[in-house]
């Protein structure tokens, strides 16, 4: 580690009051998600049965840029925000790199990582709309413990379906929901028609946020008075999470630089968007260089290797058809230790910013994103998520890059969440147990030759 | 939860400078340490060998009131300091008490324990003495974690000795240490002669502080240029934790309040010293009217039900004679989940601080402190360690004799660290498995007797 310290902290007046809304600046929008059954562009209303209304309406909005945030969800914010920006100095001395590494540390929040900003939200709006109980996925289960948590903050219950291989990875994170008072189900299970379908076609299937996704879907739709709530992929939980990247905008201006890069890792894209929208926005309306990178894991491709297409944003088809990059909502995950990453397609804004060139995406393989966590911690003194390592692991190749043309970029990247309900996939990482996984051409194309073409 | 939310921050130049020593204040003294061979009361010089010289001299301090903190500590201190206070109204809610209750959280250090203000000093001092390896105890593996941290700081290797049944109920410290770079080993090991004495008489012997202390300081004499750190107990580690309390005083004045009450859970007593003692100077001094309430478990109460005297620190007789209240050294503690706290002695200041009415005790059995753990995450969604699950069930205590008598006392309580890493301690909670454990006067007097007067 470095004895040189640096660390930006906003003043509580100085918290954003209202979150970016990307859509709204786009040159081109996003395609609209089309309804599943009679493939017509969706409006708000169609999504009632599904989400609370104000987020429906958030979900298609393409006109207002600023939405304010609401100030019970602003009080719930300041009992953890700002987080830190921090001058990354351990981890430039370790890498012998000329360049400035900053990272945003969300992994202060109180269920340790950025999941916590669309939670509150999106409870709060369904307390406001006098919704009793929700529903949701969970992958890794960062989700799902924020979600526990949000649900207690604003008096609702939770329903949490946490993928199978998840939930018995990381066996404590699901302690953590049921001591948030959340009722936490492994997916897919016997609870639901869409998790029966599955089970009976493959018996061993050890899940996947797809399938988590339409259990918990299905549950909403059966149960009164409940609603479900997403963690990432869709508009406006990326909206919810820009808190991230305008505060570390206003952080950055005290650190008195500018970044040329802005990294994240990459799941369904609302981390990613968080930190990136708002700096994208003066590439969009100003030009302004800067390059922004989602590091997804080599093992489900979406950005680097998928198909832009509608799709699915679940397993069993019960969402809207988005147009996404996508691997097919048919495609299966390997097991890597990243399970908030397993995701098979990427949300709408993100999808369209990629096809128009505001961005790039990298992959990272599952050794090398532990390497580069492995490196972070005894660097700067952080356990970081395995999902954090993929946005490292990016990280930690510009600032390579840098040493070899010696430019003095500045690099700015999320560290959306800690590892500390991971240690078990460190502990298989030290012990040389993990592995990587190859995706060959073949098994890419097969899954999206079997969904076709679907819109 | 509650909607409301008050957090108090100090600003950068606000976090304090100097510890403070309040040694120097008592009237009072403690007794003197005594050299284990000659029973002669002990100088600095006699704990150079185990110690680092300018911790030594802290120890014997009693004339300094205000010790000034290092630069390059105070400089990582930033990196997570000021720690937060928090109003809990969640739990005030929950508790529907009159009394206004403050948490210090110290849970929010990158270790996620208080336990990192000493060991960023301790190490600091080793690498500024030329020292290149440190040793170590760690009880629950809040301290060996903090340690493995501040050697990675400041260049140190570090060795790190952990109870037993610590090392089996929370696997995941040990990989937390070893992620730092830590050694690890279990207590009772056979690599020192004091381990293998005790596996010898005990084959099944699960392991406590006491020993481990010993094991950690047989392999620091052994090695070459290494020193001996500790975690708890001594009087240096408890004035490095003011820091707490110096920070607490300044935030509870933006609050514009002063606490009736200062609560914490009690292992050695530097957590305890931590958050009181800046407070206590007033008592002291101008006889300000504040009680100070330790809270230990039922199965370990040397301050409620152990004896003062003079006693060995650790288990095989390696420490100074200290005189403490004690259960004797050989006490073996019941194996409670809150492995902090399982240590037969309090520190030499706290144990005079007791013998002279300046502060009380309570006795916590394990099911009441987890109780209040999850009723504390509930409400306030923070999920407190095991043994800062104490502090929190005898802060309800208080808060509950507030609703009856109606009074608005001002209770202050240390949350000493978050539980994250504790889910399997919660797990067995959720599952009905934990249990508590009696101890007779018999069960007290015998490990007494046993040992009889050492001094």
């Amino acid at each position: 580690m470095s004895n040189k310290t640096k660390r930006f902290l906003l003043q509580e007046e100085e918290i954003p009051h209202y979150w970016y809304n990307i859509q709204a600046d786009m040159k081109n929008k996003p395609l609209p998600p089309l309804h599943p059954g009679t493939r017509q562009p969706l409006k708000a209303e169609d999504l009632f049965p599904i989400f609370c209304q104000e987020v429906s309406r958030q979900e298609l909005n393409q006109t207002d840029t600023w939405i304010e945030i609401p100030e019970p969800v602003r009080d719930r914010y300041k009992y953890y925000r700002s987080t830190p920006l921090v001058r990354a100095y351990g981890l430039e001395k370790a890498l012998d790199t000329p360049a400035h590494i900053y990272f945003k540390n969300e992994s202060v929040s109180p269920v340790g990582s950025h999941k916590l900003n669309s939670a509150l939200a999106q409870a709060y709006y369904c307390q406001e709309e006098g919704i009793t109980n929700i529903t949701t996925e969970t992958g890794a289960g960062q989700w799902g413990a924020a979600l526990a948590y949000a649900a207690k903050v604003f008096g609702l219950e939770a329903a949490v379906y946490q993928v199978k291989i998840s939930y018995e990875q990381k066996p404590y994170r699901r302690s953590i929901m049921q001591t948030f008072g959340a009722q936490v189900t492994p997916s897919p299970s016997m609870s639901t028609r869409a998790g029966k379908d599955i089970l009976t076609a493959h018996p061993t299937y050890q899940g996947s946020l797809g399938t988590a996704i339409s259990e918990a879907i299905e549950l909403a739709q059966t149960t009164p008075n409940c609603r479900y709530t997403l963690g990432s992929v869709l508009s406006h939980v990326a909206l919810h999470q820009t808190i991230i990247g305008l505060e570390a905008e206003k952080q950055m201006e005290m650190a008195g630089e500018y970044p040329d890069m802005v990294i994240a890792c990459f799941g369904g894209g609302s981390n990613f968007g968080g930190i990136a929208f708002p700096f994208m926005r003066h590439k969009i309306l100003n030009g302004k260089n800067i390059r922004f990178i989602a590091a997804e894991p080599a093992s489900c491709p979406k950005l680097t290797r998928g198909k832009f297409q509608y799709d699915f944003g679940d397993e069993a088809g019960y969402t809207p058809l988005l147009p996404m990059y996508t691997l097919g909502h048919n495609f299966a995950p390997a097991n890597i230790h990243a399970g908030g990453l397993r995701y098979h397609g990427a949300g709408t804004i993100v999808s369209q910013l990629m096809k128009d060139g505001y961005m790039e995406a990298v992959d990272i393989r599952q050794l090398e994103s532990f390497d580069a966590g492995m490196l972070f911690a005894q660097a700067e003194g952080i356990i970081p998520a395995p999902e954090s390592c993929h946005a490292i692991a990016a990280t930690i190749r510009e600032a390579n890059r840098c040493k070899e043309t010696g430019e003095e970029k500045v690099i700015l990247f999320n560290l959306s969440g800690h590892g500390l309900i991971d240690m078990a996939s460190y502990d298989q990482y030290l012990a040389g147990n993990l592995m990587n996984y190859e995706l060959t051409e073949a098994d890419i194309q097969k899954n999206l030759d079997e969904i076709g073409t679907l819109a």
